[in-house]
């Protein structure tokens, strides 16, 4: 199975209302809750493609209880580790217009709760043929934290997938994951130089230690950047919908094909398939099956 | 004990951001989470008053669970009915300029649920002295909910408090309450006529069933009307602060005067006293005790 890390995971809220005016009251005409976090956006895909998948994270208290709960109903096998502390919320407050955000700090993790954690991941490996590192550390986790599991899954033989950003990104790259997929805006913050060219950029993340690099361009699509060659993949259609969440169905699409040993050409074809289809459907952690069929069979030709 | 009833609870939570900018992402600063109602806000005064009290209401849901584990910490003993939807949450986001509120709709309640409900209030009356039935009633509860609970309880002989608006103060007034508390803005929505005198909208109440008036006028304070005369309180002191809960302070008062047969003079001196002190604490459910012991011993004189 493909093992998905989340350690910072989140209750998603979406709250309807008809208009946002700041410092009212307002009526939330509709409520939707979802498990939210990159990781369990990742494992959603990857359930949802057939793939055999395993969750796996930190949940604390009523709310780390609730996503449980939720990731029950969706029947996505999950192994989290609980948490002392609450597991936080965020709120999209949607006005029909646009979405108004309001992200709840990370809960405190102890450094036995961490070391517990690590232990429980090493143990999962075994079963695993690709491990899924995704999203932000709350606090108290290392920023070297990806880095210490990255290092393991090599000692297990798991090939490992960094999705994150700043200093765990940086970090992580020293433990030589095989693959990292930042999009242009991590990119350039990694290297503070919001002018640098996409490529040299890239190459140079390789130099940090990444095996292979797969930056994500938004409607540009999708680049490989690897010691063997290089590839890019451009959307299969111009879809118009919500952003969120595509970027973790290319990583749900780069881990499946990494535990086939896909060819680069094929992987990458997939993976800009996979993410148009995330575009195209309203929630993160979900796709339009169907365009997803049409598109990934006209582009099983390298592109 | 005074029994406190809360069928529309929630989970409050309030984000500190640092400023409010629509359509944009926000790292909330801090949050914090009670249990939120006007139930349960009276209970919480009448318990930090030391004032034996039992909250009952309609609970459900992992947040309905939650706000229970709230209550527990606070150590306000509880005899709640779990209901199969989930209790509400409100968000409240404070920028340093002032609250921007998002109220999610209530749980709905199936009338088995309701059944069920009526029949465990009619329970605990036994030991009841006082029944205070406050706030709004959740999806599924009739608009004569509290119009059945006053009924049961004057069966018992036990006094209620009515603290509500719309159709459930309406419907609730046939049922002969002893004591409601609108404050002007329900008073003038009740009788569709925003230019009424107060006195003669609170006359009105009277003849529609209630036994006695409390009419809440924010800085102006309470009158109360009553077949038997009527009263005026003012303010301790003028007080800036929170007025949010000041009504639930003002309704645990009158419940425990009308438990303890407090003349109306003293009863509504101390409710304004416990009005003010709350005004003067930062959250809906605390009060300043020390503005309290000072500004009711000084009112202790009929005013």
């Amino acid at each position: 199975m493909i093992l998905t890390v989340t350690l910072n995971p989140a209750l998603d809220l979406t709250y309807a209302v008809d208009a946002l005016v700041p410092h009212a009251t307002h009526r939330v005409t509709a409520v939707t809750e979802r498990p939210g976090g990159k990781g369990l956006n990742v494992a959603a895909v990857l359930h949802a493609l057939g793939e055999p998948v395993l969750a796996t994270g930190l949940l604390g208290g009523t709310t780390g209880g609730r996503v449980q709960d939720l990731l029950a109903a969706d029947d996505i096998p999950t192994s989290f580790r609980r948490i002392a502390a609450e597991t936080r919320r965020t709120v999209a407050v949607a006005d029909g217009v646009d979405a108004t955000g309001f992200w709840e700090p990370g809960p405190a993790v102890t450094a036995g709760e961490w070391r517990d954690f690590v232990a429980h991941f090493r143990g999962l490996l075994s079963g695993a043929s690709v491990a899924v590192l995704s999203g932000s550390l709350p606090p108290g986790v290392p920023s070297e934290g990806y880095a210490t599991l990255i290092a393991l899954a090599a000692d297990a033989r798991v090939p490992a997938v960094l999705d994150t950003s700043g200093d765990p990104l940086r970090l992580g790259l020293a433990a030589r994951p095989d693959v990292v997929k930042p999009n242009a805006a991590e990119l350039a913050a990694l290297h503070g130089d919001a002018g640098l060219d996409e490529r040299a950029g890239a190459d140079r993340l390789l130099e940090l230690g990444a095996r292979a690099v797969v930056l994500s361009r938004g409607e540009r699509g999708l680049l490989a950047v690897t010691p063997g060659g290089s590839w890019e993949a451009v959307p299969p259609a111009t879809v118009a919908g919500n952003p969120t969440g595509a970027g973790d169905a290319c990583v749900a699409a780069l881990a499946r094909g990494l535990a086939a040993r896909t060819p680069w050409d094929l992987l990458l074809a997939d993976a800009a398939a996979l993410s148009a289809a995330a575009v195209a459907a309203p929630a993160a952690g979900a796709f339009d099956a169907g365009a997803y069929r049409r598109w990934s069979n006209a582009e099983e030709t390298p592109c």
